[in-house]
């Protein structure tokens, strides 16, 4: 460029930003939260946020720091009546029926395979135990990735007949695009297992396969005909409930988060370790009350379970959302 | 803004597009690897990343799949004569031993705190596991974090009588840098300890702490006066070297690499894992050939041994950098 120009673009270059300045820049910036009714539970979210994110305020967390941790069954989507790794694993014991002609005489498969669900997992761990390892191991982890998208793109909820990833929560993708905005890194730390969901993550959240923590099996490298596999075994390697949530998340990410987002007793530790940071930090409970649109549980249900949680929550002054009265849609399928 | 001044803008900006695209857009980009010398394995390593990221080519391939693996030791900073995290367990046993009376008198300590470093390590693998395990678990995470802060700031190399982070290498930093730039994502992923590393790595090498992959002992969760911590147990949980890569890699990221830089027959399984990926892929393998300015070994040392790997990177064609001729600089703290 010759100095002539440069100092005519210069000059535009200052005469748009000051345009821009007075108008664009100034106006406030749509509701990032919209399908949130204006209650304490949305107020709590968005105050955390703008504290966090405000320059020379001494709530200020710069940006590698900001970690936030999601749940994902009954926080992100719907666990009732039953999580939907289950109703996968269900299936894939119809599918891989023909191969194992000995669970026809075996428990718990024999009575699945009559149809009698409940019998089946009145075995209660063990039963479901077996029927994990039985549909989830064996085969390589391409080949697992592979039949876990094609039963997510075709299997449907019993009760809404939809997609379970159209059964995501709308005002939790507001979340999390809110916090991403802010600079935040998202993370789900679910007690599911992790190659169940990193499939349809990124599709579904916009969280990338590398920032899903979830429960694993054990796998064993291999070479096959001259090329390198990873093979799923029948055995436990991690289980990321629980207590479990914090050695995961000190594992797989090893900072301490400063927002976590759950919805039960098994997110519960999760929480604690989020809230005992040195940072300003946000701890959040779902709450399921709503069971015209959704599900309605807590302290006796056996999936989910809020029970220790709730307690804890009131005593710390953790935010807890009330679905019923805080969301105006659920499900993002529902988005207006 | 009023429709005359938004106008001037336009043109303004459209003057600015212009006048750039004539000059500064055009140019040349700077060389992205400036330390090293145009050989062959530079050119391999600005082909493959110009051929993934050039949109509508074949081989392109998408941001968030441009994920690029690094070892550490031997890789990214120096491993002679012995790896870094042994120097840190030896000056921990020093820093212990008034704690620990029964050491005089057992091996490999009492060794140790004679002097004798040969006589302790004689006892190899399962010495060097006593001393690790010793020195690394039985504090909380936090604790053991600033542990190795204060270490990293401190320690000098036998050597060089340098920080060992001055001890990394400058055009594998480039590497780094210019793999970013062109939106890849880069981990580490090493046989070292994951806490041993990640106090440090943003820092040095701008890999934030969830991009570190490494070896890990058991945690604990724990409530301590009402406060939770993570308790480093004396257990090993998992050995992150040789089949531990790809393993490590697809717990941890859950995508394949298409790029990966390794050492040391530790590196093989990792480099063979990202070369049977369906997208194009890099291995590179840094051989050190340097005496004068750092070391040269390969399939004679104990420490990042080099045979097998050298072998098959012949046999597939993955690229080998030559150090001695392959780079301008060695060490980071010795850039022009």
């Amino acid at each position: 460029m010759n100095s002539r120009v440069s100092r005519h673009v210069a000059r535009c270059l200052a005469l748009v930003a000051v345009a821009l300045s007075g108008t664009a820049f100034a106006q406030p910036a749509a509701d990032p939260l919209p399908s949130w009714n204006d209650t304490a539970s949305k107020r709590a979210i968005v105050g955390f946020v703008e504290k966090v994110t405000k320059p020379g305020s001494p709530d200020f967390v710069p940006g590698p720091e900001r970690i936030a941790t999601f749940d994902n069954d009954g926080t992100l989507w719907a666990e009732q009546p039953m999580y939907a790794q289950l109703f996968f694993a269900l299936d894939r014991v119809k599918v891989l029926a023909p191969q194992h002609p000995e669970w026809k005489d075996q428990a718990p498969f024999a009575s699945l395979l009559k149809g009698d669900v409940k019998g089946a997992l009145a075995g209660g761990e063990q039963a479901i135990g077996q029927i994990v390892m039985q549909t989830h191991s064996g085969m390589t982890t391409d080949e697992f990735h592979g039949i876990v998208k094609a039963w997510v793109d075709t299997a449907r909820h019993p009760v809404t007949k939809q997609p379970f990833t159209s059964m995501v929560y709308q005002p939790m993708l507001e979340v999390l695009a809110y916090l991403r905005a802010n600079g935040f890194k998202t993370f789900i730390v679910s007690g599911g297992g992790v190659e169940f969901m990193r499939p349809w993550t990124e599709r579904v959240y916009g969280i990338p396969p590398e920032q899903v923590i979830g429960s694993t099996i054990k796998t064993q490298f291999e070479m096959r005909d001259g090329k390198p596999v990873l093979v799923r075994l029948p055995a436990v390697s991690f289980v990321d409930d629980k207590e479990g949530k914090p050695v995961g998340i000190n594992a797989a990410i090893g900072r301490r988060p400063i927002a976590a987002f759950g919805n039960s007793d098994g997110d519960l530790q999760m929480l604690q370790w989020t809230s005992a940071g040195k940072a300003p930090s946000l701890a959040v409970i779902v709450r399921h009350t709503d069971a015209d649109r959704e599900f309605a549980y807590d302290r006796a249900s056996s999936v989910g379970r809020l029970d220790k949680a709730l307690d804890e929550a009131k005593t710390r002054g953790w935010t807890v959302v009330d679905m019923k009265n805080d969301w105006k849609t659920i499900y993002a399928s529902q988005k207006p």
